[in-house]
C-alpha cells in the first residue's frame, strides 16, 4: 500500500508535498520520496524510513519549484531499500517524467514481457515502471494522448500521479479501486490519497475524481481529459474503511470514523455478548469498539495500552519467547480486566498471530471470559488491487472454520461481522469491492490467469 | 524527568535493562544509557534520542555482565546532547562507580560549591554528579557506609540506583517523591521507575521500597541497609498520577488508569456541563475523559486523532502559521464535532499554548459550544522535585484568573478539578506532594533560599 | 576518468574486484561500485567516496558469486552523487545486464536522441547508458552478436566491461584510446585498467587486448570474438604515461616510471638550466624530476612536502587567502630552497593555478631563482576521449604564450618538453593519441560536429 | 604520540587551531579535539578519526572565541574511541579548565592513587588527567601558582597547554623531551608541537620555550613565569628527528630533512654497499635514502610506490595471506628492481614485520641482491616519554642479533647506523635523549620502579 500526493501552482511545492506525506504516513513507512520541477529541470529525493527521517529543511531547500510529486511506500516482502521507492523519474523524448502510484496492475507482467521483448530496460521490480515505458513508446503526438493511451492498456488498480515539466496529471483506474481527492490550497492544487492530508495544510476539498478520470493541472487550472473507458461498476475498496484509512479522513464520501462506528454497532447487533466491559485493540479499532459499546450498552473501557515508541527496526533480544512482538507493542491494564468478562473488538483478523498473543496477554491480566469480536467478515482471499496481504494459505479465515479459529486464539466466544451486515452499515456509499472478504474480483486478474506471478504492488 | 532501571543477577543484564528502558521511554526521550559490570570492569553506552535508536544487538553485545544500570533522560532546556546523559560512570578508589538518578536535589548547588572548593572536578551540570563526589570523599570505611553518608547530605528528591562492581544499590529520598519498584525476574532482581517496565519482561512485583530506604542487591540477595533519617511525612508526587506515569502502571499503590478515571468522575461532579458528547485530548487524557463521560452520562466520542509519527526533531516549514505545532500532532474529526456542543477533557493545563491551538482546531471543525474541563487543579508553582516545568511567569494558572484563561483559550466554559476533589479521588493512596498545585513544598528548597539557581534536574 | 575491473571464475569475486578497485583508486575518487552475479541474480552496491569508505566486510558479504564488475568514478562537474555512479545495472529480455565503462563516446548524444525518439527511458546523464540501450534493442539473436552490434555503433573511446549472468565481456574501441589488461589469478580471470591492480592480487599478466577486441570470458575460458572493424591507426593515450597512470603500472607496454624518467631526461636536454638543485612537485612528478636530475647532473632534492591527509571534502576557513588550496597540500622545505637557484619539475601544466601558488610558496621559502620545467608540451586542446579537462578557454597553454605563462606563474625561466621530444622519448611504444597537446583528434567528434554538447565522460 | 596547539588573541581561534591540527595530523590520527573560550564559557568538540573528518564549517562555527586549545591523538592499544580524546575539559572552583598534553608522565600512577585515596574521581585512563586534579587541589591562591605547583609534582615527559578562561598556559617538562614552538600570527599567539603548523598559517616563529618553561599568554602578551626546577641535562627526543616529525619542520633547532639527510650520509660511510641503485621506503625514509645516495654516489631510484588511500579502518578480505598489510600499502616498481643489486633505506626498524614483507615484495620484483640499511641504531628499549612502541619482547633489536635479523627479514646484507654516528650527525643540536636506542633513561621511571604499570601516554 502507498500514499501519494501531487502539488501544482504553489510556492515551494516540496514543502506542501512533505506536509501531506507526513499526514499520509500510515499508508507507508518503508520509504518516502518527493520530486519537483523548476525551470524545466526535475529534482528528486528519496529515502528509506519515515518522512521526517528522510527529509529536513536542507533537503527540501534542494527541491525547488511550484510542481511536486510525493510518495510513501509500504513495506513489502519483495523490495526492501530504495530500489523500489517512488516517485520514479525518467528522461524521455518529451522531457523529464515522474510518477507516483498507489495500486496494483493485474496485467503488469504481461505488459512488461512485451516491453522487454522490444528492448525496454527496467530499473525496478514494481508494476509502476510499465506505465512510464508505455508512455515513452506511445506513437501519439501529445503528452495528453500518450498518457491516455498508456493508461488504457492497464488492467487493475491505479490511482496515479504523473509530472511532465510543470504539468501534473492525476488519474484513477476505471473501477476506482484506490482513493484520490483534489483540494485547493496556497493558490494552487493538491491531489492526495486521503482528506487528512488536505486538512493538515488547510486545503479546501474540491472533488473526488470519478473512476476512470484523467485530470490535467497546469498554470493553476484543472482540465478533465477524456476519461478512460468504463469497465463495469465502480468498485471502491471497502478495506480502506475497515482498516487502512485514517479515522479523520473522508473516503468514498464516508467519514471513516462514522463507518467504523456503524460496523461496531452492526457487530453488536449480530454478535451480542454478555460482558462487564468492552475495549478495543488500539488505535485502529477504537471507533468500532465504541460503536459496539453504544449499541450493546456495555461500558467502554481502556483495557490495552499501546506503546508508540516501537520503531520499524525493533530489535528482539528475547524474541524467541512467545508473543513477544505483541508484548512490545501492547500492555494490558490489570485493573480493567481482572476478574471480568470482557468483549475485545478488533477491526479485522488476517493471520491470527497478533490476536492470539493479545488474548494471552489479556488472559494473564485476569480476564474471566473473553469474547472476541471482529468488525469485518473473515478475510478469505488475497487482495490483488493494492492492499498488502499474505497468501491464501496464511489467511486463517481461508483455512480454518470459525470454531477452529476460536480455539486457536483461545477465546470463549468469537464473532465476525457478516458480509451483508458490513455492506448494510455503509450502504449509502457503495457498492464496494469486497474481494478479500468474498473472493469476487471486480477486475480481471490477467497475470494470474496467464500463469504469471502477481507483480509488486504499490 | 527521567526513568531508571537496575538489574542484578540475570544473564545478559543489559538486554533486560534495555527492555525496561523501552517501557519507560515516556519518562524521557532526550537520551538513553546503559552501564554494565562484568569481571570487575564497567561498560557504558549512551546515546541521544530514543532507546531503540541508540541501542541495537551489536551495542548490547558490547555490554556484558549480570549487573546493569539504565537511564532515559527527559529533554531539558539546560543540557542538550550527551553531556548530561546518564548513567554517569567514574573511577574512584573502590573501583568503578555508576549512577542513575531520577529527581532533583534542592541543595545540590551548595554541595557543589563546597566540593569544588575542596578541589573536586565536575564533568556535567546535573545535580546527580554531586552524589558520586560525596561518595568518593566519604571517610567511611565501607562502600555501604560511604553511600549512606553521601545520601544523608542530600535534600530533595531522588530515586537513585548505584552500581559498584557487581553490587547494585537502590535508594529513595526520605520524602519518597519519585517512584521506584522492585521485581523478580529471570533469576535475578530488577528495580525500575514504574511497574510497566516489570510487566514487559514478565517480572513479579516484589515491593515498593519505603521512603528513605537503601537496598543493596548482590549475588541474588536483597538486603535492606539502615534507612535514611526520616524528614517529615512521605510526600509522593501526585503529578505522576495526573499526567506523568503510564496508565497501565501502578504508582503509589494506585492503578494510574483508575486514578485518572476517578479524577474524571470527580471533575464531572464538580464541573458539570450540558453537552452532546465528551472527548479527550489523546492519549494522556483518555482515562479522565472516560471517567467524565461515565459520571455525566454524556456519550464518549473520539473527537481528536493523534499522529504518532511526530519525531523529536520535526521540521516546521510552515511553522510561522499559528497553531501549527498543534495541527501536526492532532486532527479533529469533523463528523463528531460539527454542530455539536462538546466537552473536551485534558489532564492538566500548564502554559495554555497547546490548549489554545486545540480549541481553534475544534472550533474550525464546527463545534457549536466548547466546554473545556481539566482533570487537575490550576498549576501555580514550579516543581523543584523532578518534574520539568516552566518558570512561574510562564504558568498560566499562576498569572491569570480562571476567567482570563477561559477567554485566552477561547472556550464557552472552563472548569478545573478542585485541589480537595483531586485529593479525595485518590485519598486511600495519599498523602501526596501537591506543590505544583498548592505552592506548599514538602522538602526545603535550600539552594533557592540561599540565592542559588535550582540545579539541573534529572 | 575512471578505473574498471572485471572478475570471472574466482570464489568471492567481489573481494577480488574490491582489491583491484583499491589499487585503481587514483583513476577516480568520486564514487565506487561493484556488481556481482550469483545463481543468475545480480547484486549491486555503489557508494560515493573512496573504495574503502563505501565497502566493508558486510557489504562485500552481500555481493556473492564468482563473477564481478567494478568501477571507480572520477569527480566531474556534471554529475555529483550516486546518480552517475557505475556499474549500471538494468534488466532486459536476456536477463540482468551490468556495465563498467572508461572513456568517452563522441557520438553518444546523437545515439541517445535516436533512442529517446524510439521510446527509450534514461536514468543517468552518462554516455555509458546508450550502450545498454543499444544492446537491449538489437535484433541479433545472441548476446554475443547483440553486444558486437551495439559496440559497432559507437565512435570514440571505450574500454568497457559487460556482465550478463555469469559471462563477462571485455572490449576496447578500435583506436584503443584507454588501457585494459587481462590477468590470471585465483583460478579465474581478472580484467583491469592497469597492471598495478593485477600486481596487488598477485595475478599473472596474460595480455593487453588489441584495439577493437571483444573478449568473452565464461567458465574459466577466454574467447576472442570477432573484433570491431578497424578505424585507422591505434591511438593509445599518451597522457596516461604523462600523468594519469600509476608509476608502478605498465601501460601501452611501457613502464610508466621509465617513460616519465625518459620525459625528464629529454626535458633536461631540451630545456637545460643552471641551478643548485632539482626537485619535483610530489608525487606525480617524482620520476620526471629524477630523470631531469640524472641528465643534468644537478642534485636531486626534496624541496616540497605533500600532506596526504587532504580529504575530498576539505573545508576552507581561510580560503579567500590566495594560494590557500596549494598551501593545504604542499609545504616548502626552507633548508633546501633558501638562497638557492632551483629547478622545479612538474608533469604537466593545465590551468596554471596550482603552479602559480606553488611558485609563491617556493619564493617565500627563499629561492633565489626558480626555473620551472614541465615534462610534457603545453596542453592546448580538451580531451574528448575520457580525460577530464577544462574547456579550451581555461587551458593556459591555449590562451597564453609561453612567455606570458612564465610571467603569470612568476618564474625566472619556463621550459616545456617539445611534442617531438615527448614522442621520441617513448617512440618504441607508440604511435599515440596526443590530441590534448596537438589538437589532432584521431576519432571523429560526431556530437560536436553536429552541434551537440559533448556527453558526460566516464 | 600526540600533537598539540594553543591559540590566543586571534579572531575565530578555532579555525587557526583547526589548520594547525591539520598540519600536525601525522602526530595522531585516532582522535582530534578543539576547545575554545568565549565570554567566560568553554566550548568543546572532539571526534574520532582525522581532523578533516571530525570538523567542518558548522562545527567550527560552534566554537567561538579568541582562545583555543587543540589536540590530535595517536592510536594506542589501551584507549580506543573518544574516552581518552583531548582536550580534557573540567569545571573547578576557578572556572573552566582545559588541557592538551603530549608526553608521558612516569609517576602518573603513583599520583593517581594518592588522588583517588583523597576522593578524586577519574573519567579517563590517560596520565593527563592527574594534571587537572593536581591543579584543582592546589592550596595556592592564584591560578599561576596552582599550575606551577601541579607541574612541579610531575616526573617524565610533558609539553602541555592549559586554558583557564581566556588565558593560555604553555609548559615543558624540565628535560624538554617533547617539542613545542611559539609563533606570532593573525595578531595573536600560536603554540604548537612543530613548525610545520606555524608555516601553514603563515606565522612567524618566535621561540622554542626552554625545558622547564611556563609561559602565560593573555591579552596578546606572553609572560615567562618562574620555570620549573632543573632536573639534569636537557634531553630532547632524537626519535623526532629519526622518524616522527615532518621533514619540513624544524625540531630542536634542526631541519628534520637535513638531519635525516645527515643520518643517511653517515650511514653510507659506516655501512657501504656495492649496488646498482638506492631507494627509500616512502615517504618517511626519502631524506635518509637521498643522503645515502649522495654519499655513496649510487643512483637514487623510486623503487617502491606508496598507496595513500589506505584508510585507518582498512578491511582485509585476504589478510591471512602473508605480507598482505604491506602489499596494500606498497608496490614495487619492477623496471627499477629487476635483475639489480639494490640498497633499500629505512628510517628505523622496530618489530621487523613490515621490513620482512617489503623485502619479499622487492625480491618478487626480481632484485638480485638486497642490502637493507637502517638510518638509526637498533631499537632496544621501549620509550617511556611519549613515543608509542611495543614492549621490549616485541622489539626485534632487543631480542635478536643483527645477523639473526638479517636472516629473519631475508636480505643479503643488513647495516644499522651506529649510536655514535647518529649523535655525530646531529651533534650541534644535542645532547639528546636516546633511551630507545641506548636503554639510558634521562628521567626516573617512578611508576615502573614502584611496580606499577606505565600509564597511558599521550
Amino acid at each position: 500500500m502507498c500514499g501519494i500526493v501531487g502539488v501544482q501552482g504553489t510556492e515551494r511545492a516540496a514543502e506542501t508535498a512533505f506536509m501531506c506525506l507526513y499526514a499520509l504516513q500510515h499508508r507507508g513507512q518503508e520509504a518516502a520520496g518527493i520530486c519537483t520541477t523548476s525551470n524545466g529541470r526535475a529534482y528528486l529525493h528519496r529515502a528509506t524510513g519515515l518522512v521526517i527521517e528522510g527529509f529536513n529543511d536542507t533537503v527540501l531547500a534542494g527541491l525547488p519549484g511550484e510542481t511536486a510529486l510525493g510518495h510513501v511506500r509500504y513495506s513489502t516482502a519483495g523490495g526492501s531499500g530504495l530500489v523500489n521507492a517512488q516517485p520514479i523519474l525518467v528522461r524521455y523524448h518529451k522531457g523529464d517524467l515522474a510518477v507516483s502510484h498507489n495500486g496494483n496492475i493485474t496485467n503488469a507482467q504481461i505488459l512488461r514481457q512485451e516491453l522487454e521483448r522490444e528492448g525496454a530496460l527496467f530499473q525496478t521490480t514494481v508494476d509502476t515502471e510499465v506505465i512510464v515505458h508505455l508512455i515513452a513508446r506511445s506513437r501519439q503526438p501529445t503528452v495528453d494522448e500518450q498518457i491516455r493511451e498508456a493508461l488504457s492498456k492497464l488492467v487493475g488498480a491505479f490511482s496515479v500521479l504523473l509530472m511532465v515539466g510543470d504539468t501534473l496529471y492525476a488519474a484513477r483506474d476505471p473501477w476506482g479501486f484506490r482513493p484520490l481527492v483534489v483540494g485547493r490550497a496556497r493558490g494552487g492544487w493538491v491531489v492526495a490519497s486521503e482528506t487528512c492530508a488536505l486538512d493538515l495544510i488547510g486545503a479546501q476539498i474540491a472533488c473526488e475524481p470519478a473512476p476512470g478520470s484523467i485530470l490535467k493541472i497546469e498554470r493553476g487550472e484543472v482540465t478533465h481529459l477524456e476519461p478512460l473507458e468504463q469497465a463495469g461498476d465502480p468498485a471502491p475498496c471497502i478495506f480502506e474503511l475497515v482498516y487502512f484509512a485514517r479515522p479523520d479522513s473522508r473516503v468514498w464520501g464516508a467519514s471513516v470514523d462514522r463507518a467504523r462506528r456503524a460496523f461496531g454497532r452492526q457487530l453488536a447487533r449480530e454478535q451480542p455478548a454478555a460482558a462487564d466491559c468492552v475495549f478495543s485493540v488500539p488505535d485502529s479499532s477504537n471507533s468500532a469498539a465504541l460503536g459496539f459499546a453504544e449499541e450493546s450498552a456495555i461500558p467502554y473501557e481502556l483495557g490495552l495500552i499501546r506503546n508508540h515508541y516501537v520503531g520499524r527496526t525493533f530489535i528482539h533480544p528475547y524474541q524467541k519467547g512467545r508473543d513477544f512482538r505483541v508484548r512490545i507493542k501492547y500492555n494490558a491494564v490489570r485493573e480493567v480486566i481482572d476478574g471480568k468478562s470482557v468483549v475485545v473488538v478488533d477491526d479485522s483478523l488476517v493471520r491470527g498471530t497478533t490476536s492470539r498473543g493479545l488474548i494471552a496477554l489479556i488472559r494473564e491480566a485476569g480476564a474471566r471470559e473473553i469474547h472476541f469480536r471482529v468488525a469485518s467478515p473473515p478475510v478469505i482471499s488475497p487482495c490483488y488491487y493494492g492492499i498488502d496481504m499474505p497468501t491464501k494459505a496464511e489467511l486463517i479465515g481461508a483455512t480454518h472454520s470459525i470454531d477452529e479459529i476460536r480455539r486457536h486464539i483461545a477465546v470463549d466466544s468469537l464473532g465476525y461481522l457478516s458480509l451483508e451486515g458490513m455492506h448494510r452499515a455503509v450502504a449509502e456509499f457503495g457498492p464496494f469491492c469486497d474481494a478479500c472478504f468474498s473472493g469476487r474480483y471486480a477486475a480481471p486478474l490477467v497475470d494470474l490467469e496467464m500463469g504469471r506471478p502477481a507483480s509488486t504492488r504499490c
